[in-house]
């Protein structure tokens, strides 16, 4: 335990390495509410973007080049990048200046978070799943670190110009930014969601170290969980549009039988 | 251990429900080398596909409505899916028959695999992350359930048509059709470096049900999975290519830390 607060200590303190050197507004919120308890300490985020990437070579993966303006950040070139929802015009100065082939994204929320124990994990996991943020899930790196990587299914990827030559008209590009603008507002009210679920689940959780491992106790905290967690469900996703997936469970009641 | 060889079995007796009713090609070959190991189960797959889908509400989720053409399985429509490079023709042709919002897409290789132990589990994380898919994580589900899901960054998401009129020229999507061609070779090799990396770490892994839990036993098997790790990346990733991303390590030494 000592050992995670040191981690998260030295964490806190590093530099940001963002271009923007600084987090977006609803995820800062979010490591607010996170690292103010110390089980969990927040790595990196993005809100959600509407970009131009310059990309796509032979591989077919998006292996951003440096050809044609833009910043440029190790070898990728964006040419627009925005966490607000996105005007037409913005995208068609941002195509004028390039001569590679770009490629228009839409990228949900992403959310990375340290975790003092696998239970700490299993909890913002479920809580993001619920949310709508089905690709989440956990990693558990060398010298025992355990991430939870909030991460959505939500996408949009299209290639709009060939060494430099536009592919598609500006009626497309009108229609593409409304798509994009939309997710844009789900993945908003999905983070909303993932917030008041992330302060319901936080408070309910009973904090296992002050809890004896073995015995009565045990059974009594594993008891809160499970109560809490319709009730997390429920104000969490009012709308009840989720489906449950077989795949992706939540998990705040197992926590006596994964603790080995 | 004898519950999960239960769920196993009942696992593996379910009829297939997908609309193939059968396993893809090399998503089978994968589940044949990790169900003959007693530690792993899978439980679905999709070896990767290029797809017409009609979708697109106003909440911009793929909300896959009915309009239209094509199959139909619960409330999604799909008007033409393959596992093969694709063909230009194919989708002119569906899109033929369609009258409602129509988006091209590229789904890369997914595997979900029930692992016994959480180690299982993240010796598939570490395979998967190091052959390219960095969107791979660790689910643990109600009951103890341990679910170890492969996937990819890799994808394309197009709008082509609005209520039925086509918003895109036949030659973009003959470059489009192309792009997703080379992201299903990029795919490819990504599923064959996974498939040699995971029969090289199940060859080195050492069973730890026959291993003590405690005592010099244990440090010897920590050992091997530490010296053989090198040797597998070397071998799955020849390239060199995958960069190493802070929140998406790699994980065989960690064993001793993390069995609490």
């Amino acid at each position: 335990m000592a050992a995670f607060a040191r981690r998260k200590a030295q964490r806190l303190a590093r530099p940001d390495l963002s271009r923007k050197r600084a987090l977006d507004a609803r995820a800062a919120e979010l490591a607010r509410l996170l690292n103010a308890h110390e089980r969990f300490c927040t790595t990196s985020s993005c809100d959600g973007r509407v970009l131009l990437a310059v990309g796509y070579r032979d591989t077919g993966i998006p292996a951003w080049d440096t050809d044609g303006g833009g910043i440029q950040k190790k070898n990728c070139t964006w040419l627009l990048v925005t966490h607000d929802p996105c005007a037409k015009g913005d995208v068609m100065t941002a195509l004028e200046k390039c001569t590679g082939d770009v490629v228009f994204k839409f990228e949900p929320f992403v959310l990375h978070v340290l975790c003092r124990e696998l239970q700490d994990a299993q909890l913002l996991h479920s809580v993001a799943v619920d949310s709508g943020f089905r690709n989440s899930g956990i990693t558990v790196g060398r010298g025992g670190k355990i991430t939870m990587a909030v991460r959505s299914t939500h996408c949009l990827e299209v290639p709009l110009s060939r060494k430099g030559r536009l592919m598609v008209s500006d009626e497309y590009i009108e229609f593409l930014v409304h798509v994009a603008n939309q997710k844009m507002e789900e993945n908003i009210r999905r983070i909303e969601r993932f917030h008041k679920g992330l302060e319901l689940a936080l408070e309910a959780a009973v904090p296992t170290d002050t809890l004896a491992p073995e015995g009565p106790e045990k059974s009594r905290s594993v008891y809160v969980h499970r109560r809490k967690r319709q009730t997390i469900r429920e104000q969490a996703d009012p709308s009840g549009e989720l489906e449950p997936q077989d795949d992706t469970e939540s998990s705040l009641d197992l926590f006596a039988e994964i603790m080995i």
